[in-house]
């Protein structure tokens, strides 16, 4: 069994690739929640749904969030009530909010309306979200502790963020299967993911972060960025809010500990001795994925990697 | 101010043409909330927003609910997750379902959440809910008292309907101002909705009958049915669960007491004694509202009869 840590767009195509390349049954993916929202009372699981999107075929081709295709009346609409309209959700991707929220509002677990939705769209990949509590990240802005969505999305992030925290980890449990997957597996792949925004507030769900620390399987990361930069969102600016620089070695910091190996870009390759440092063993090549046959080439070296590595 | 009772499509017509002949701050509607159903954890109220989208312009011309040039994408993917679908609901239209829903989560009465809906759509004239308490029609079939909704939509009305009954009428308080908008009023008119369906539902709620009946104002009603036919949906056959004709005169049977005035179409001009001797006084014209200019028209006779009975 392999398993996975994701957050959301960027992750979710090396997720995407980890499918490409093993029996789906064979593969478990861990989902971050800590960017769920509520729109319009409806609750929004944008990572969750990311995943979920792409793994079916349906995900976005441009973005790689939302549904291919899809329109945006009902947006249009509640524009027209005077709702804000700084989150952009798509008609059929509405769909799956009214229902998860329909389902949670009858009591179901998160994790039990994830297992719901995916089977219903024919995923044989297990996704599960880190947990059925609520996690919310939140970043310092202003003086104020936002949610990611708004500083992301609505403020675009062109102002300075001066802390995160991880509101609700501490008292969250992992979801049913989360702690079992990452101590049976037979090897973890922590996705290319922005570590502050999309696997730290996983990790920070208690008993998550012992789980990945004591799992007897190698553990594998991915970096998201290149040079200074991330792949994609901003991940590199919100390195240092945990003390870690903005490149592949900050990423080895983050993650330190945690991790017994990590794929870099070979743009980064004179880090490696500094991430050797941290502990991990290094694997450069292009870790840019920009199209299937990226996500298929780079899951596959990540897995030979991390079969090196027993 | 005049004040019309009114249910859905064929009504709203009709709300329409009195809209086109009056200020719109002179006429309040009191509208039908015994078809309101839950879809998907959403509040549907089928004839609140009929009316509302009528008024602001908006409405299908083909079919006179949902809106025109509304998109289904949200109903495809419900129905990609296996939600049965047979409730038709567009992407702008669930947009309206999920802000009312959020509202009423939110602790809002209905009648304020409409207020706020149709004062955002630009509506002028006062739209009311006659109850923000739950009332809920059912019908007798196959012995099971279904949701009209289902009877309707789902089973197309091909089953014979055994019993009526309004749900929660009686524990149900008529909505803020309904009550002081019939006794206050200068006029009222029971459009040409079912009156199975649409009227009596609202007559049941504690207090509307009694304010209609104590009205000093004239009332008139239109009749929704030509010869044993209704004009639109399934109200001539339903009649008979109140214990009157599928006609004209079992309109006058069903409102007996509470309207000084019915209009009919002239094809049932014969029927005109048989409802003088139930009470109201009859005047003939074309009930049938093909176009916007017919509303209008049948809107300014019926103001004229009305004010004929002072």
């Amino acid at each position: 069994m392999i398993v996975a840590l994701c957050g959301g767009v960027g992750g979710a195509k090396l997720v995407d690739g980890l499918f490409r390349n093993l029996p789906a049954q064979d593969l478990t993916v861990i989902v971050n929640t800590a960017d769920d929202l509520e729109f319009c009372g409806l609750r929004v699981s944008p990572d969750l749904d990311t995943v979920t999107y792409t793994l079916a075929g349906i995900a976005r081709k441009d973005v790689g969030w939302g549904i291919e295709g899809d329109t945006h009346n009902a947006l249009t609409m509640l524009r027209d009530y005077g709702v804000p309209d700084w989150f952009q959700v798509g008609d059929r991707d509405l769909a799956t909010d009214v229902l998860r929220t329909s389902l949670l509002r009858q009591g179901r677990r998160l994790s039990d309306v994830t297992a719901l939705l995916t089977d219903r769209l024919g995923i044989a990949v297990r996704i599960l979200p880190v947990s059925d509590d609520d996690v919310t990240t939140r970043l310092l802005v202003d003086g104020d502790w936002v949610h990611f969505q708004e500083y992301f999305v609505h403020r675009r992030h062109a102002v300075p963020v001066e802390g995160v925290r991880y509101e609700g980890a501490e008292e969250a449990r992992p979801a049913p299967g989360v702690i079992d997957a990452l101590r049976d597996a037979d090897l973890i792949v922590v996705v290319n993911s922005n570590p502050v925004l999309s696997i730290l507030p996983m990790l920070a769900v208690t008993g998550v972060r012992e789980a990945l620390h004591g799992a007897r399987a190698p553990r594998v990361a991915v970096s998201p960025i290149v040079g200074s930069d991330a792949v994609t969102g901003p991940a590199g600016d919100l390195m240092r809010l945990v003390g870690c620089p903005a490149s592949a070695t900050g990423v080895a910091c983050a993650f330190e500990g945690m991790v017994d190996g990590l794929v870099i870009d070979r743009r980064d390759g004179q880090q490696e001795s500094a991430i050797r440092g941290l502990g991990p063993k290094v694997f450069c090549t292009d870790i840019v994925m920009r199209d299937v046959a990226d996500r298929a080439r780079l899951a596959s070296e990540v897995l030979s990697f991390a079969r090196s590595l027993r």
